[in-house]
């Protein structure tokens, strides 16, 4: 992969972090500037020595980067684009760590500028840039879409960066990350924050490693998930409608006391799961 | 704790050889006994030294024992512990360690002798005698039964052996056992097996640890799983229409984009999982 320069990470929290001490691991730029909002997480950053410097002021930020990096919360991706692309050199590559896809880069692309929009899908029940590690997205699935308008040599040069981290990347359209997303990630979330919800708290003190397992993802930031599942609520909501068959399939098998059936719903989820377990 | 002469448990699988563990790294019997069914996972528990010696037959393995816990699946433990009783000697204490207690108490507590149930909530998605560690009990909760006809010594005897393997004991009757363990332990399992197999295959490649966390529990035993679901069915069903309830809150809010109305139910359910990270 061609050395960067310059690469700009505007929002360093878990996955911007990440990336940057990656970036920096790896060897893969001279230098790694964050913009912040705040001064009091742009210096949580420089002790965690996620990038070599940091700034308030986006000019000074993004000024002749070779890659922008935005990896805040879902809702500002587009506005953030927009600023940075006022300040960015002539072919300067951007891209993005948004979990839904369809609604940043329908707002992004029309604004010029070479951007492909990327999923890097790593990162934990964790927030905060104290929790990045430069090997977060190893091993990780990371999207990267296309569209018609997608240039390829920028496809290509954002695909070999996050393959430098580590990452096994795809190339799909935003609209099939939408929907695949909603099924294996955004789906998961809306239901650990059901089930850690919908449970009465007198009963806690019987949690065990099955409800602390399955509801881990709950432990989330609310409002990232919030901004996450609004923007991609047509696709979360069929895929909530297609758990709720296979559980109301289930529960059914239950009440009627189908052990064979019942197993064989149980089967059928377990070697699912098995397949994954590497 | 009394130290026992001889404990005998019957089934050792995971929890039935993590009991045998504890007990001799605790040092709380001279010896302890299994009863198998077959010769092979016998051999494979003697190999594990998660018992001093092992047998076939019920009548040699209760014979004298102080204490016999029965470790097989639900639906057997009932026939195992008459099939014990007929051997075991006058005071022999027992209790078991299944999942469900209603179903199981109210067929074992008419047979006599020195019954009370236990549920003891350890285990993972792991099944056999090969995961069994002495340890696996410290810290979690362990749930025992007490009805009217409960014998009160017998009672006191069965929770100070819990506690000397470390677990967290409650005293609940059979009923009120059931109704917490559905909504705490047997829900997060119906929602994981559900999970897993609603997902198509074809969006595993990006599966992330956000779905592997929630879907862990679906690596577990599909048999024995049918078996705890079916005799808990009437809590189970119940429990499913709890969870439904907040699942289609949560997903209406997303529908109408109500974004305060999605972060304060986000907010709740992690306050509720946060309360049990110790």
């Amino acid at each position: 992969m061609k050395r960067f320069e310059k690469v700009t990470i505007i929002g360093v929290g878990l996955i911007g972090g990440s990336i940057g001490l990656g970036i920096k691991k790896k060897g893969l730029a001279e230098e790694v500037v964050g913009v912040f909002r705040r001064s009091s997480t742009l210096k949580r950053a420089l002790k965690c020595r996620a990038i070599d410097n940091g700034t308030l002021s986006m000019e000074e930020g993004v000024k002749g980067a070779d890659l922008i990096i935005i990896a805040t919360p879902v809702s500002l991706i587009p506005s953030m684009a927009g600023e940075a692309m006022r300040y960015a050199k002539k072919g300067a590559l951007i891209t993005d760590v948004g979990s839904t896809k369809k609604w940043i880069v329908s707002r992004i692309e029309p604004m010029g500028g070479l951007f492909v929009g990327s999923h890097p899908m790593a990162g934990s029940e964790h927030a905060g840039v104290e929790f990045a590690r430069p090997d977060l997205l190893q091993g990780s699935p990371c999207i990267v879409t296309k569209t018609t308008k997608t240039d390829s040599g920028t496809l290509a040069a954002i695909v070999d960066f996050w393959k430098a981290l580590g990452a096994r990347t795809s190339v799909l359209s935003p609209e099939a990350h939408d929907r695949s997303v909603a099924l294996i990630s955004h789906l998961p979330h809306i239901v650990a924050f059901s089930l850690a919800g919908a449970v009465p708290a007198k009963e806690l003190p019987y949690a065990a490693e099955g409800f602390k397992d399955t509801t881990r993802v709950a432990m989330s930031d609310p409002e990232l998930w919030a901004d996450i599942f609004l923007s991609n609520r047509r696709e979360i909501s069929k895929s909530i409608d297609v758990f709720e068959r296979y559980l109301n399939s289930l529960k059914k098998a239950i009440m009627n006391n189908k052990h064979k059936q019942v197993v064989k719903l149980l089967e059928k989820a377990k070697a699912v799961r098995d397949s994954i377990e590497y």
